[in-house]
C-alpha cells in the first residue's frame, strides 16, 4: 500500500511539473525528457505512469475537470432549491479563478490541439456535453420544482454554458477588464430572473403579486 | 484611380490566400513566402502591403471585426427599441457562425498569440473593451426608455458579452452539439426577460397586469 501511495505521489508531482513546463514553455517545445530533468525523475519512471506526452496532456485536463466536478457536487449539496443551488455554484466561480491564473496558454493548447487531433477533440468535447446534460437536468427539476418557465431543458443548459466558457476565456484574457466574479453573479442572477416563473404569470392566475418570486 | 484599385483588390486577395494558409497549416508553419507563391504575388508586392506576417495577421483580425461592426450598425437602424435591438442582433449570429466555419484553428491561434505576444494582445483585447462600452451604451439607453430595470449597465454589458464569446466558442468546438443559432435567440430572450422591468413591479404599483411587457 506504501508503494502505490508513493506511485500516486509521483505520478501527481510529474503532473504537476509538466503543468509548469507546459505554461511557461508551451506543450510543442517542452519535452518528456525536459519533465523528466525538472521532476527529478527517471524516464523509466515516467513512463511507467503515462504511455507518453499526450496521454499526461489528457490526464492534466481530466485533473482539472474532476475539481470542477467536486465543486458542482458541492453545490447540489444540502436541500437547496435549483436556483439556490445555480447560484452556489456560481459563488465558486472566484475559485476556479484563481486556480486557473496564468493558465490561459496551456488551455488555448489544449484547444488548438482539440481542433487538430480527435482523441484531443474527444476529450475536451465530451465533458462539455456532460455539463450540458447536467444543467439540463437542473433545469428540469427547477420546472418540476416550480422555480422555472416550461422553457426546452436542453436550450436552457447551453445558454448557461455558453454564458460560463465565455465569463472564464474573457477572465483569463483580461483578468483586469471587469470583476469577473461579480460578473458570474449577476449574469446568474439575471438569468434566473429570466427562468424563473414571471410574476406576471401569477398575476394574472390570482391577481395579487405572489411574495418570494422576484428577488 | 485605377492603380490605387488594383493595390486594394491586391491586399484583399493577399488576406484571403493568407487566411487559408493560415487555416490549413497554422501560423507558425505558414512563411511570407509561400503566401506570395500561393497568392501569385512578389516579395516586393507583399512588403508594399504588409510589414511582415505579424502585422498582415493584425490586418485580418481588423478585417474580420469590421464585419462585425456592419452587422451591429445595421442592428441599430430603424428606430428599434432597445430590445428589438438586440434580438435583431442576435437574429445575425447565424451568419457569424456561417463566416467563421472552418476558422477555428486560426481563431485560436490569435488567442494563442495574444497570450505570449503584449502587441497581439491589445489588437484582441481592445475590440473586446470596444463591445463592452457597445453593450453598456444599449442598456443605459434601454435602461432610459424604461425597458430595463436599474441594473449596473457596464456589469450587464460584460454579462451579454460573455455569453456571446461562449456561445462562438462553443458553435466552434462543437458545430454538431446544439443548434447554436437557436441557442443564441434563447439566451437572449432569457436575459432580456432578466433584465426587463418585471412585471411584479408595475403589479404592485397599479395592481394589474400591464400588456407589453411580458413576451
Amino acid at each position: 500500500m506504501a508503494t502505490q501511495r508513493r506511485g500516486e505521489e509521483t505520478r501527481s508531482h510529474i503532473l504537476d511539473v509538466a503543468l509548469e513546463c507546459f505554461a511557461r514553455n508551451g506543450y510543442d517545445a517542452t519535452s518528456v525528457a525536459e519533465i523528466c530533468s525538472q521532476a527529478g525523475v527517471t524516464k523509466g519512471a515516467f513512463y511507467h505512469h503515462f504511455s507518453g506526452k499526450q496521454s499526461l496532456f489528457l490526464d492534466l485536463l481530466e485533473r482539472w475537470l474532476q475539481g470542477v466536478d467536486v465543486q458542482l457536487e458541492e453545490a447540489h449539496l444540502e436541500g437547496r432549491s435549483v436556483p439556490e443551488e445555480l447560484l452556489h455554484m456560481t459563488a465558486l466561480v472566484g475559485r476556479v479563478f484563481q486556480e486557473a491564473r496564468g493558465k490561459l496558454p496551456i488551455f488555448l493548447e489544449f484547444l488548438t490541439k482539440a481542433g487538430q487531433s480527435p482523441i484531443v477533440w474527444q476529450a475536451t468535447v465530451v465533458p462539455f456535453r456532460k455539463y450540458q446534460r447536467f444543467f439540463a437536468g437542473r433545469i428540469q427539476q427547477g420546472i418540476e420544482e416550480g422555480a422555472f418557465e416550461a422553457v426546452n431543458p436542453e436550450m436552457a443548459a447551453n445558454v448557461l454554458l455558453s454564458f460560463s466558457v465565455g465569463l472564464v476565456a474573457l477572465g483569463l484574457l483580461d483578468p483586469h477588464g471587469a470583476d469577473w466574479a461579480q460578473v458570474a453573479q449577476e449574469g446568474m442572477r439575471i438569468m434566473l430572473d429570466g427562468l424563473r416563473k414571471h410574476q406576471r404569470d401569477s398575476a394574472m392566475n390570482d391577481n395579487k403579486p405572489r411574495e418570494g418570486m422576484g428577488r
